[in-house]
């Protein structure tokens, strides 16, 4: 069986103390097949984001001790920042990549959950694909009035949680536990500073308003560079291809005469949302990924690790 | 310090004999860190051309395994075929892929064919960027009369070998080693019938005739499916990229009333001649190549194998 590949941005409540910060993300460095892409905290926000690829084994058994040590270190009691949140380790996404789909993605979660109280004490809510109440596919359903709602609202039955007791961990709140598919961030920036445009041609593009089913966006203005921006996720980019949005984006703009100056993608996004929209405009036929020297070389060494 | 990968295309005079073929290419399966990516045995050229990427060591090894397994089977004299050849193992160029330059590279080809000569016995010639006396940049130019002809040149200084006596191996010939740029084969596929057509589009875009630096190609006919080719060879995609020729040809059928119908990379590609393309596509703007969570993983294999 080839390797299989997940990904895993988990979100702990701490984006300032660097200390903790660093005993959150120091399990993700230690487990073999366990690869730390990145992690971002927000001082704001007060929160930090964690990028991991790799196995799912060494993934779930690095989140453990990870989550053991925001236990430890985080008392939501005292926690304030700008970003809505539950738990000290707040949302736990798995994202399939390569020789996985969604249900295996949606089995790791439930199965992960069930792991992940019964060695923290946290209680779990499972959200998106792994949802087991049709309500909590949204995280705002689940977050509702924060961690200072959830305290005493936990005991009522819409909203007890999917595994543990209906009674909120003191000081690390609840987890939000699920699967999803990979959402690119992803920005198109007009050669306006009319904030009116970007708006508009936000409002066109997402879903929200009636745009493609699965980009969200919004319309911001850039005000040191005199541009606007329009800010989206790509919920699916299998669905919405990134050639797509930009080209519709790029036909809104004519509207109002004003020219697409660039395109950027916030972190991380999949080959195969890179390679289709590049086969779209070169017109390519027949490409396959293993003709990628790099993506057949990570393939080969899947198949060796296996040997 | 990182993991230097190049590639390595070795050519054999070879399309026929399945257990040849077969004792040539076992070499590359069994040795760690040298990856077969594929081989291709055309019966009309009788020629077996081998794609391989990894380190440097490893593959160096793996390819005097195979060399003393072709000098062993292939007899040149008693070898008709339609390709230009001078050996046994005719050609084998070392292209640079990543952490590796094309210095770094000549280095290889140059130590290697040292090598090569004193464990086979076979005379040994350097060509494109090892080259060593600058007429011999150019294959055809060492090939001139091939296998035939050099049997007896040979002894002529001008047809010296660089490494080894000036006598022809008598079964095996000689060998071609070099250090080259990655060559990208890159087909347009046009909508019409017209084989002038195909061949004007061949004569704007090319070098030969006064078109684009690095890109070689003709025009052919595709008849089963009643189309035109444009077929090239891009022998420095960085200063050729492949958006350029796409849409350089796109201009010139224009005139011509003729449309793109498809495009068709034949072969291995490195991620960056894709990513440099669909960046000018999507005005993509301060990409990275670690935001492609394949590419970044490769990465962070390579640094854990140096742990």
């Amino acid at each position: 069986m080839a390797t299989q590949l997940i990904e895993c941005v988990p979100n702990y409540s701490e984006g300032r103390r660097q200390d903790v910060i660093e005993a959150i993300v120091e399990p993700f460095r230690r487990h073999p097949g366990c690869v730390l892409l990145d992690y971002r905290a927000d001082k704001d926000h007060n929160r930090l984001v964690v990028s991991l690829v790799g196995q799912p084994e060494p993934i779930q058994d690095a989140l453990i001790e990870s989550a053991l040590a925001a236990k430890d270190k985080i008392d939501l009691e005292r926690h304030q920042g700008g970003h809505p949140r539950i738990g000290a380790v707040d949302v736990i996404p798995f994202i399939p990549i390569r020789n996985m789909d969604m249900e295996g993605c949606i089995e790791i979660a439930r199965s992960f959950g069930r792991r992940f109280h019964k060695e923290t004490g946290i209680p779990v809510y499972f959200y998106e694909e792994a949802a087991l109440r049709p309500e909590r596919r949204g995280l705002e359903v689940i977050r509702k009035g924060q961690f200072e709602a959830l305290k005493t609202e936990i005991s009522k039955p819409e909203r007890h949680p999917d595994v543990g007791a209906p009674k909120i961990h003191p000081s690390a709140g609840a987890t939000v536990i699920g699967a999803r598919k990979f959402l690119i961030a992803f920005n198109v920036n007009l050669g306006t500073s009319d904030l009116k445009v970007a708006k508009e041609i936000a409002k066109a593009v997402r879903s929200s308003s009636g745009g493609l089913c699965h980009v969200k966006g919004i319309g911001l203005a850039l005000e040191d560079r005199g541009l606007t921006q329009v800010s989206m996720n790509i919920v699916d980019y299998e669905k919405n291809a990134l050639y797509r949005v930009v080209e519709l984006i790029r036909m809104e703009a004519k509207r109002w005469g004003v020219p697409l100056k660039e395109t950027e993608v916030y972190g991380m996004v999949p080959a195969a949302a890179l390679l289709d929209s590049l086969a779209y405009y070169m017109q390519l036929a027949g490409f396959e990924r293993k003709q990628v020297i790099e993506l057949a070389l990570l393939d080969m060494q899947g198949k060796d690790e296996e040997k």
